[in-house]
């Protein structure tokens, strides 16, 4: 953004959204409980980006008559999608990047998002999504007696040790977030956005899985080096702690709250198609687990019915830009809908690789990409110039 | 409506909008203070439509993938409209009847609503206007003494008498009110909208009200005769009562807050090109006067933001319809917006007479755009199933 702002002569307005960041509507007890959070909804950020639009149109000279371009990444894609939906009158366009949304209801198989994942993987190197396959069993075989959770507290340097059997699930759910982050942030250079990492992180991690068919305890020694990529790429953790997967800044707690509410995103495995357990969607249990957490229960059909799911044809000027490797790739929209509400596919890029700044390792996918949302923008802009002039 | 169900083999469903009728979130409490009325929003109720629509979709066999048509008159018009434009997966058109969504901020010109109703009333007959014009000094003359109060409050069978000079407002705004309605249900036949009128009132009205150049005295007494055929048609009124002007079923109260809240609509006169006395948009006293009566604070540039006051052209398939009559027409879509955003005018229409059921005293004018609205709907019903075939 910063690169084609300069380009296209812009002002570049980073929004906060409400509950994220300084953005606290009741400042320390805004987090309290369900009503305090009440004010805590997608359609309600939305307001607030046209209220602020409206707020810099009217106080900054010259801003007026501009046209605005919404963009985002991730769920700030899905927002800026939902913008130029609902508020055409605000954007001339949209760039959602990486913005998955169809990861809703049944819109895609639930599936799909771990596939991915392990796509990634078994692409980085031989026999990796294998060995994270197998690492399962292992662990629920160690995690049975006291020595084994002895051992596997010390093998992976756990900053807390595991004391019971239950505390297997918890590790072998920190340990697919990780694989699944790692998904997220492959990207073709050093980066730092959920933790400092090399180059290809899942090649660097796949060089200690090489190997499937070893003893359990080797296996989870790879598993550790592996991970330790991801924890521990500065050399600086002492320990692994399995409460934490990525830094903190950006709200896990807000979107937990979403996620009980409106941002139901069914997500499933099977053990074939993915390298992970088998857990079905139960939507009974995630919503009790909101009424436990936040005394909410989910709305799975919300979304689909505020935002129309797969029925979006009628609105205009929104590319959709989508990285392979990424597993939100796979609830988001990967083909042309219309003439103006398009699809840009990058084959090397992980999650919104686009928006980053340029860089020298940037595969061509991306340098194409960028320079097609680029024409977009000026088409959209130059169609607000020209539809001005119509008029007058 | 129900004539073109017929035609088209629709389903007719009429939702309660919230907080009207028996659709009270809060029992009797739902008007109690600000925090109960807190959802009482345009946005809410559009929300609470697609979840109404989803829900039917689901449950009646053979509705799930039907075309949906929003209609709606006056408020229940710009609902059917901004409907379209923020749930266009919902459904594949709108009428929007008499629906002013344009009588916000400075869209159009204040003072239009009120020089439409005088244009009713001039075109009706003789010097009907310039009596209503004189009306409004002479009843500040009478009011000014103990005596010209009693004999107003007896020449006009006012249930309750007027005792001080300030009850000389009250009589002017509620004769007022009774003028603007008057313009709204100018219908070409017997009604009861408002109230059991003529076929139109107007001219009836103004048969009393030939002559401006009599006493104060003879011209209200005329004003009498004249405000009798709108509150006394059916000769049943003993008494006129200057607290109402219309039947209570249409929930005054909850426009009150709207109006209040999001629906700020700035009306003025000037006394020229009008018939009223001259009052100018004073934003700060209606401010006020809300939160004196709600404990809220108007916000005019709401429902702009939201919806996008003039700039409206990327959306589809909405039909504004208007009465040349109607005082809400001023603060309609009566141009063509686009090939799909279309409106219709109805030279001798008042409000909404095009949603009302067919009558033989019907001008040819609302037959026309009865004829032209069934049109579009079966236009967009078939380009729903133009584009089904075309997915499938």
């Amino acid at each position: 953004m910063w690169d084609v702002a300069e380009e296209l002569k812009a002002m570049l307005v980073f929004a906060e959204h409400r509950y994220y960041g300084q953005s606290l509507p009741f400042g320390v007890n805004s987090f309290k409980d369900s009503r305090h959070l009440n004010f805590l909804t997608s359609e309600q950020a939305l307001a607030d980006f046209a209220e602020l639009i409206q707020h810099l149109k009217t106080t900054i000279p010259g801003a007026e008559n501009q046209p605005v371009i919404a963009l985002g990444g991730s769920y700030g894609g899905m927002l800026a999608a939902w913008f130029r939906m609902k508020f055409p009158h605000m954007v001339v366009g949209a760039l959602a990047a990486s913005a998955p949304i169809w990861q809703f209801e049944d819109l895609v198989p639930c599936g799909v998002f771990m596939e991915i994942v392990t796509t990634d993987f078994r692409k980085s190197g031989p026999h990796c999504s294998e060995s994270i396959r197998r690492s399962w069993d292992a662990i629920n075989r160690l995690t049975r007696t006291g020595t084994g959770l002895h051992w596997l507290s010390e093998a992976l340097h756990l900053c807390t040790p595991l004391t019971n059997p239950q505390d297997g699930q918890r590790l072998k759910d920190w340990i697919s977030e990780t694989w699944i982050n790692l998904a997220m942030v492959d990207y073709p250079y050093q980066s730092n956005f959920l933790q400092p990492l090399p180059a290809w992180p899942i090649k660097v991690v796949c060089q200690y899985l090489k190997n499937p068919n070893v003893s359990d305890s080797q296996l989870l020694q790879n598993i550790f080096q592996a991970l330790n990529v991801y924890y521990n790429y500065s050399g600086q953790a002492r320990c692994l702690n399995i409460s934490e997967t990525s830094t903190k800044s950006l709200g896990s707690l807000g979107w937990s709250y979403q996620a009980c509410t409106e941002m139901v995103m069914p997500f499933c495995t099977n053990g074939i198609n993915d390298m992970f357990e088998p857990n079905s969607w139960d939507l009974q249990v995630f919503s009790d687990e909101c009424f436990r957490q936040w005394g909410v229960r989910p709305r799975p059909s919300w979304i689909t019915a505020m935002y129309g799911g797969k029925n979006i044809s009628s609105h205009t000027n929104i590319v959709f830009s989508n990285g392979d490797l990424d597993p939100w790739s796979g609830g988001g929209v990967t083909k042309d809908i219309t003439d103006t509400l398009v699809a840009i596919t990058i084959p090397d890029g992980a999650h919104h690789l686009d928006l980053r700044a340029n860089n020298a390792y940037d595969p061509k996918t991306v340098l194409l990409a960028r320079s097609l949302e680029v024409r977009y923008m000026k088409q959209w802009i130059g169609d607000f110039y020209a539809s001005r002039r119509k008029k007058h």
